[in-house]
């Protein structure tokens, strides 16, 4: 059993928060203090079978065995969750808000699927009453599932990033998200111009980023929709706020690829067009990366950039299979989270992402334990975001962003998973990969927001 | 829009069943008089958006639109389900049922994944308490996913078959099930002897075949576990009864067909091993066949045999991807049905295994629409089982085995499939791709087995 979470730093905590704001939480938690994907896979799990929590403030205040805290904070109010597992809350590192009611459109592969379903859709968020209507869907839609931190594509309208923004501070969330640029190579309704798109952009930053608890992402759709010019204008924008992340696209699909390389006659590859650009950097997450040379591998590692893997999405669409063991090769690995990609991808579940990421693992002849998905889920999205200093896992004075899992949420997963909670990490381990395969929005038994409860399971 | 159900032969039935026992169902009716990957697609399709359903005796005694039946219908009590759509069961083609408690277990292929998890759980149903305990279950989930036939391996244990049909005969469900054959290959405690399971099957197929809607299947686990002797007398068993199925697998995995071809060097080919023991016939169902070789798909054909497709199984241990539209080609084209395959498929829902076959086939750079998948799931199941004069669709005499889908079942379901019933068949078929996408056990909203309610969602 790994060593319990140190609480000494709860004393500090204490003087920000009252005892009358505190509260606590018993059950079983789980999270991460290391990567699986290194060393010894257990020694990267923290594993309280019965936990006692202390929240205050939006913090963790305090995690450790209920026996080693129950003396300390029997006076507060506590939660308790017996036969559930509690986990820090998922992160998806790749989706778009408004593709929310085109999931699951029929019949295409990625650029004529562009074409015949999400532009259409897209035009109707320059109207703010349509995309606020779509944003409050869409965070109740994220909760459900489990997902507290998100990685957002607008569309290009300043509505669009207004709305969702709005939406996310309301709910206290830790969110991202950016207005699209995108100048050409799609319909008139849906282009900028570079410097209409740099204006915007920059306004949008000034007023949300790091307002709260949320962030800004320059966010052009992809190498395809942008003008070299735009690119070297976000890359500008970039280097004026070096805070902000940037977020695109990147070899998702073959014929896209053919397209890049017509389009930038001049560079040596797909990644290489972002990176003349100054747009490839430790606050880069790229969508996709499918068919990505070696070159580019390493290219990411040196820049300390980041994969959002969305397996639902690249099966929809028929993209292919993202090299994940290459990505997390000692060699030159490079940051991988995992993205829904709603509304290519076909759930909003991190969790039923994880269990398609063992499905395209598995057909390249290896696998991906729970441990390691829910990895990426949790700690390792926060890595791959830079935010593992505020999220990701329960180390004492983190944002208290956590699930409560319910490993009996449906008759199989009651049968599979039974005797709750496990005694050993081997237990643990082919319990959890039974949650990780068979689990949905029904797994996901209440959700925390800053300390707070958000959601709880109706039905 | 396609011509409505004949409804002349419900005089002829009249007679057998009276005024008092009939009921009947209104809503939007689903089903396929052909086959939509031959010639146009929306000319396989039934759609009544405002239907109505006479049953009696467990079987259809009459469909068409509301309009056209009311009048002569109006004093039989009707049950009707506004804004549903109503669908023949859902037939899946290969599952078994003792694996239900060890579905998604971790991170093996094929051959080492049977020995790991799956043979010491088959131990179990020596007991038949066990067995009977297990199937109850299995069939309270077939039910709440909306299955109502499906071709089920037991274990090498009589007793595992006789709880299988006991089960099956209370619940009036039409079900081909049988003894699992294996000689060799696997645990002692797992194997019969040639003789041993030629005598077993035999009194077997005499006590269960044709009793009520039951039928038999003979069964050998697959080449490597049954000796040149045992599939031998097992085709001397099915000459003896050649009404009764052979039910086995097929080319699933490329370390296993290297193996066949080691046990079996006077083969030519995995088919091959069959072949020649006189196993490969009309009646026959090979579960997987993803490597088949252009002359095994062409002696299926030939032969009219069966290939169960069996996607989240294929992508769970990694198998590879089923070659549907060469099956489907008009050149020799080869009977295909879905299966789950639980417990390596990771769903016992035929709605998410059409998904999954989406995504299968657009990895290989093809698409399915949802009257694809569905007819697959239904007429298509029907027709690879030999039972389409008995049920599949809607046809006046036939079984009444339906579901009643809820196109809202969930938040997301309920934005995408908007407006329901749909108004023409292109708008079907659209929000039907999403149900197929989106759906789940939550989405059969309630089951009717030879025309009685069996299972209506609670929540």
């Amino acid at each position: 059993m790994p060593e319990p979470a140190n609480h000494l730093h709860f004393f500090k905590f204490m003087t920000l928060a009252t005892s009358d704001s505190l509260h606590a939480i018993r059950g079983a938690f789980l999270d991460f203090i290391g990567d699986p994907f290194h060393g010894d896979e257990f020694s990267s799990v923290r594993y309280l079978p019965d936990g006692l929590m202390i929240l205050g403030e939006g913090k963790i205040l305090a995690l450790d065995s209920y026996e080693a805290l129950q003396n300390s904070y029997s006076h507060i109010p506590t939660t308790a969750y017996p036969d559930k597992l509690i986990m820090p809350g998922f992160i998806d590192t790749h989706i778009h808000y408004p593709q929310y009611e085109i999931i699951a459109a029929y019949g295409e592969q990625l650029l004529s699927w562009l074409n015949k379903y999400i532009f259409p859709t897209e035009q109707k968020f320059s109207h703010k009453a349509y995309a606020q209507k779509i944003a409050s869907l869409f965070f109740d839609e994220l909760l459900r599932h489990g997902t507290t931190t998100a990685l957002v594509f607008a569309t290009v309208h300043p509505e669009s990033v207004d709305a969702f923004f709005e939406e996310a501070e309301q709910r206290k969330m830790r969110m991202i998200s950016g207005k699209v640029l995108m100048d050409r190579n799609a319909p008139e309704y849906l282009r900028d111009t570079p410097e209409s798109a740099y204006e915007e952009s920059k306004k949008l930053i000034q007023k949300w980023h790091k307002k709260g608890r949320l962030l800004y992402a320059i966010t052009p759709r992809f190498a395809p929709t942008c003008s070299n010019k735009q690119l070297h204008l976000a890359g500008k924008l970039l280097q004026e706020f070096p805070d902000v992340y940037l977020h695109t696209h990147l070899s998702e699909n073959v014929k896209e690829i053919e397209w890049v390389a017509e389009l930038f006659p001049e560079s040596t590859g797909y990644l290489d067009v972002y990176d003349r650009a100054g747009l490839v950097g430790e606050r880069s997450v790229f969508a996709h990366g499918i068919h990505l040379t070696n070159a580019e591998f390493r290219r990411l590692s040196e820049t300390r950039a980041t994969i959002a893997f969305c397996p639902t999405s690249n099966l929809f669409l028929g993209s292919g299979l993202f090299k994940l063991s290459q990505a997390k090769s000692p060699d030159y690995p490079v940051k991988v989270g995992l993205g829904t990609d709603v509304g290519a991808g076909t759930s909003f579940s991190i969790l039923h992402t994880a269990h398609e990421a063992y499905k395209v693992v598995q057909l390249q002849g290896e696998s991906l334990s729970a441990f390691k998905g829910l990895f990426l889920a949790t700690l390792g999205g926060a890595k791959a975001l830079l935010l593992e200093d505020k999220i990701g896992n329960f180390d004492v004075g983190k944002e208290a962003d956590l699930i409560v899992l319910d490993p009996q949420a449906t008759p199989v997963m009651a049968t599979r998973t039974q005797k709750f909670p496990a005694v050993s990490l081997e237990d643990l381990a082919q319990k959890l990969f039974g949650m990780m395969m068979l689990g949905d929005d029904r797994a996901i038994h209440a959700v925390y927001i800053a300390g707070e409860l958000a959601h709880c399971r109706t039905s």
